[in-house]
């Protein structure tokens, strides 16, 4: 059978996005996908139509791919660690997928290693919950099922005195993190490339904006505006978290900065993130080429800025689902350093990810500029 | 009949690059080549397998493509105009690509639009041979078949008085231009891109220099060592080139810098050249895309460099052909801002382009340093 060199779980943008900058090593890719017309699905070599949950999809994949990796946490990890077990390599492992995919695991590993994380109580039933907001004197908390979550999705704010006072009923009748509501100054996010030999390449971080109603980053700036001492000690803890759970591949290491100038860990992503996107124009070496690098052994690149970058995610209009066009494109592709990716995605929904645009310049003022002409120019418009 | 984007004649490594760039704009391309394996082949969403020669081949690719293109010039240019009084829309148009085709005819359109250029005769056989070295007063000349020369072939450089003294025969029994010898202080090239409208985008000019075996461009430099006014006039007589073809498209225009500090045109190439590969990652918009966006009916991007490049061509060795692997390549990958592009050729042969290096830095220097450490560390070997 034809082997190709890397399979990939999942064929949205991230694949899509790893598979395009593997074409100038000439890397065949073949990928997974429920759907045929998946953003990767087109531009790989061979194409499995199945689900992520399906071993056999799975294993059909492992049998056509010298080593295989992942775009998407929700996909069946048991058959990855049986395909470990029978010699195939999957990076990252499926034991740190199983501790991601768990967001409890993920705050068990984060306390048994020291790192900094908000404080939190897991809870598994209506019972649980009314005895932990009893033993824990949390005013505001964050409750995100442990699994399943996605995008916002599966987690809700809440204020404990709601919760007492039977203002609302408790909104997951299943595994959750009740997370102490933390006011955080700014969200971060740094990307840590680790490869096998333990060396790492660790990118600068990011600073997002989300949008408050649709809790999706929708504006990016990377290097982040946090002075160099908390810079650096942002970089340490990301590394620490790779190097703590041996992580091999590429992670994305969200953060928040605490009013106090504390940083948090809030999660991590074992995979290409929407927090990296920038680093194609923006960095010597991109988050997916330093991933295609540990997938064919060679040696990681450097991930220092070419320039300061400005990340904004295309997303699809709250009004409408539907075909779409986009609106001032060409106004904004006649500046400097401006590039989109879209991700062909054939139909937008509210908040759906169609695409990017990165924005590059030789200063941050010169990025700001740039990003709010786009901001102001470009949108995504139903079709007639 | 499904229709796709762009139709590219030729499946080398200049239309690779092409689709390369395409797809973050979900472009689709379809592909003629000979070759089945092709570089482009494997990335286009259809290929034809024909001679490039052949206007039923052409008509073909024609048939499923928005637009047309080529990569290359050794191709059936009347059938281009045929599909052109057709309706078909080929960029750039068959009456150029005859004009360039021709080096007799390209000559005749550099002195008809006043097109500084090296002094040259037209000849067609032994007898206007003599003539015209009898006529003029050329000591050393190059001859160049009018048509099918490429990369150095088709091209000798002889003294006048070894043919008068019957020390060598005459090369070519087929219509040649004989051009005075005029010696070069520097080569270099300029990029344009011209719209439908009009509008362009001029590269700066790249500085080469050359193996003299192979005459091939071994190594490449952007921007090129010359003065504010010697680089302002090499631009201008580029773009004024390509506004007196009509040109719409990408152009590469070659040129001489005498020691008197002249610039002559030597010859335009109507496609993606070797001399712009480095604008990928060292210009805000490259080469390939800005012939994307004319494709495209998009508007030009902004050609200036993001940071100085250096460009080195990845030859095949004269000692061997077959399989091959490279040599080195972890040690420059460690290396900021170094890129290697392979052209997916299965077989390596003497002087063959199998790929490039890219090598961008904050300065001219550290590029110079970076690129002479690369030529140092990387080769090609014979595999055993």
């Amino acid at each position: 059978m034809q082997k190709y060199d890397i399979g990939i779980i999942g064929g949205g943008q991230l694949g899509k996005m790893l598979i395009e900058e593997g074409l100038r090593y000439n890397v065949s890719f073949a990928t997974l996908d429920p759907d045929a017309e998946s953003a990767a699905a087109n531009i790989s070599s061979h194409h499995i139509v199945g689900s992520l949950q399906d071993a056999k999809a799975i294993n059909a994949l492992a049998a056509c791919s010298k080593i295989l990796t992942y775009e998407i946490e929700f996909i069946n990890a048991d058959a990855l660690t049986a395909l470990e077990l029978a010699g195939h390599i999957v990076l990252p492992s499926s034991s740190i997928l199983k501790t991601i995919q768990d967001k409890g695991l993920q705050k068990i590993f984060f306390t048994e290693h020291n790192i900094p994380t908000a404080p939190y109580v897991l809870v598994n039933n209506t019972t649980e919950w009314l005895q932990a907001l009893q033993d824990n004197n949390f005013t505001k908390f964050a409750a995100k099922l442990r699994t399943g979550g996605y995008d916002g999705k599966g987690v809700a704010l809440i204020n404990t005195n709601a919760i007492a006072n039977n203002e609302i009923e408790i909104p997951f009748e299943a595994p959750c993190v009740l997370e102490q509501f933390i006011e955080a100054e700014k969200e971060i996010s740094i990307i840590v490339a680790r490869h096998f030999d333990g060396s790492n390449q660790c990118f600068d971080a990011v600073e997002m904006e989300f949008d408050p109603v649709a809790n999706l980053v929708t504006y990016l700036i990377c290097p982040a505006k946090i002075d160099e001492a908390m810079h650096n000690n942002a970089k340490a803890i990301a590394i620490n978290c790779i190097e703590k759970l041996n992580g091999v591949g590429i992670f994305a290491i969200e953060m928040f900065v605490t009013k106090l100038g504390d940083i948090l860990v809030n999660e991590i992503a074992p995979r290409p993130h929407n927090s990296g996107h920038q680093s194609i124009e923006g960095c010597y070496t991109s988050q997916y080429e330093q991933l295609l690098r540990i997938l064919l052994n060679k040696p990681l690149g450097d991930a220092s800025i070419v320039q300061p970058s400005a990340m904004i995610n295309i997303l699809g209009p709250e009004n409408f689902s539907g075909t779409y066009k986009l609106k001032g494109e060409s106004d904004i592709l006649k500046i400097p350093g401006v590039y989109i990716h879209m991700y062909r995605k054939a139909i937008s929904k509210p908040n759906r990810k169609l695409g990017h645009i990165t924005i590059i310049g030789k200063t941050a003022d010169e990025v700001k500029t740039k990003a709010d002409y786009v901001l102001a120019q470009f949108g995504v418009e139903k079709t007639d």
